[in-house]
């Protein structure tokens, strides 16, 4: 069964919002078997978004999100009438789910909401419990369309109904996926210590694949769950797998959210198994890195707390600093980072404990400590080492924040694994 | 000008990655005058990127990511040879800039490493300073067509040079873009409010979108820049949306970052205008609505930090959080934020503090607390407002923790609006 996502807006097209429902979409699909072939972005014009339904009748199943919206440029519901050849009507249930969902936030019915109850005659609808734009469910030809609001909290739970309806009318053969977390190797070595054991695994019907992120590589085999004993024979794979990785192999088949950091969640894992308890002085990555930590489940087994010093004051009050390190050597320096990481760990009571000072810019770069300059300290248990990082001037504030979030994650993982 | 974005990887249509690339590339290309009409991702399949370019003839610019690692699933190269009828050949430029970079990175040359410096033999190579795929630009009929590694960090710098061959080769006409950020109207109000000026807008050839997250709107106006007078004319609708919007009309034409949180942007700047200063006591939400600030340059004006008092032992400890508050009510309780939000207004000496402490899940929720329940505590000079936010224990960790960011800093720009 293949499908193409079809996500219309022209908010994606000029690169305000970034498209995070075609992830999402495509991971569901993928759990269930259904492989999508394409993903398209259109914008709301009416001919782009019927020339996308067209190419949709290559696929089994066409996942569309946006342009549901009450407002003159949300035109999908009346291009899919067109497309279909079908006729919109106001549809009783939904509308009362409008009004309900109005009523609850203390809001009265408009216009502009009435119309939002209008659905295509020949659609099965797909309730909207958290926002005004239903979804529907069609069918052309040999081809299921569904339609979907853009807002990606109201999509999530509508996207589950609509794919309930899809399985419960359909067989699907089941994919089986397994991942594996590689450490510390870059990817061209990998490939190559790989290579005799790739090739089989290729002529074995079994799909790899290399999900590089910075020095975290995650290789993924994909099968056809098609014959007995797929599961097994994956697993002696992985078994070799793990022989020819060795330390470098960190972790497998780790579920994922979609905005999760994979790295954090290795970290996470790593320091449960290990028992260790962490601690972070946050000064530029500014809560990024607990952040990340914390959107893992279950990283309160390992993760004590933090304190984000944004401000030198809060590094003297909170965390101990000392007034002459700041005069003397300032915030982002070898001295300052050594004392955040030892008041932290003495404050949070933790085994490690990790500290961060630097100028994250655009602003505030000096000679000697241009933009991307970045100090950190880590002290396991009683003892100390300090590091300086530059990670360019070129680069934009976001890129020097998820830098920092990565390497101070990375050293922390290279540490407990003594690397 | 037209372009078409095409982004080349399994791993985007299995949702194991989030199209970053994409987003950055559209909104680069939209600062050009290029208009993106459409984005597309397919796999590394040689009939899809092949079928993928053909299309790309309607365009006058296609922007190609992935494909250009070392290991076997990376086609890319060999598919864009085939299609562009030319022949790889090793470049020695390319071939210095590998040996360096592993150099750099105490690395030695290997066979895969080697083979990452053929390009095609009438590219033009656009130079890879922070990994080893080449990046290279070539024309097929009318068409210009680029291409680059997905690895983000290291495609950004590349696509900066692409594009400044192509705008030194082509004078293209500039769009014009405003974006007006409106906050606490539903989009269905609004847009009745605006029907008459919006009509005025679209007859006068600007037009209008809305890009709405939660209760905070975008409305972007966009124009060519085709005659004198266009920025005076937008600027005169500009004043008259003000006049119509009132308080509602919260912040214009902040630059965003990709990955930035636009209500942090506005929570900043209103701080900012206001002179008042924030700190952050976070447990559920772990550091991620001090991340959201934070990311936001200049937030170190206002944001002068905060506590992720992720175990009770740190809420305890660093805040001041009594044992009984812990013992009778529960870390997520109303006691316990009010210690908390106390606690870091004492130690960070802010006009405004934030207190957050819930149950994200996906397990630790109770029948009187499920998961979704969340506390929150905010302490504006001496008073103190509480609230039982409830987000529902259908949801992901994700979303419970990205609601709690949302309200939190709605609720800060509410107060400090005075709505």
């Amino acid at each position: 069964m293949k499908a193409l996502i079809l996500n219309i807006g022209d908010e994606l097209l000029i690169g305000q919002v970034v498209n995070t429902n075609a992830s999402y979409i495509a991971k569901q699909l993928n759990l269930l078997g259904i492989e999508v072939k394409e993903i398209r972005v259109v914008n709301d014009e009416q001919s782009s978004i019927l020339n996308a339904l067209e190419e949709g009748q290559k696929y089994n199943l066409v996942i569309i999100t946006g342009g549901l919206g009450p407002t003159k440029d949300d035109i999908t519901k009346h291009t899919l009438a067109e497309f279909m050849d079908d006729t919109l009507i106001e549809d009783k249930m939904v509308l009362s789910d409008i009004e309900q969902l109005l009523a609850s936030r203390g809001r009265a019915m408009n216009e502009l909401n009435k119309q939002q109850a209008l659905v295509l005659s020949q659609c099965k609808v797909i309730r909207n419990f958290l926002g005004t734009a239903p979804g529907m469910l069609m069918k052309k030809n040999q081809t299921v369309y569904i339609s979907l609001p853009g807002v990606p909290f109201e999509m999530k739970p509508m996207l589950n109904e609509a794919l309930k309806i899809v399985v419960s009318e359909l067989s699907l053969p089941a994919i089986l996926h397994k991942t594996y977390f590689v450490f510390g190797l870059p990817e061209s070595e990998l490939a190559l210590k790989l290579e005799d054991w790739e090739n089989r695994l290729t002529k074995d019907g079994i799909k790899l694949a290399y999900l590089p992120n910075r020095n975290l590589i995650r290789l993924r085999m994909s099968v056809y769950q098609s014959e007995e004993g797929t599961l097994k024979k994956v697993q002696t794979y992985a078994e070799e797998l793990k022989n020819i990785l060795g330390k470098h192999f960190v972790g497998e088949d780790l579920f994922e959210q979609s905005d999760e950091n994979p790295l954090a969640r290795v970290v996470v894992n790593v320091l449960k198994e290990k028992k260790l308890s962490i601690a972070l002085a946050e000064s530029c990555t500014g809560g990024s890195i607990a952040a990340a930590i914390t959107k893992i489940a279950g990283a309160s087994d390992v993760f004590k707390g933090g304190v984000v010093s944004y401000s030198n004051e809060i590094k003297q009050r909170v965390l101990g600093v000392q007034e002459n390190t700041l005069k003397n050597y300032g915030a982002v320096s070898k001295e300052c980072v050594e004392e955040m990481v030892r008041g932290v760990k003495n404050l949070m009571q933790v085994d490690i404990a990790l500290s961060v000072s630097g100028i994250a810019g655009p602003t505030g770069g000096t000679a000697n400590k241009p933009v991307g300059t970045v100090w950190m300290s880590l002290m396991i248990n009683d003892s100390i080492e300090t590091k300086l990082f530059q990670f360019g001037e070129q680069y934009s504030r976001e890129y020097i924040i998820e830098s920092a979030v990565f390497n101070g994650l990375a050293w922390v993982l290279k540490r407990i694994l003594n690397f």
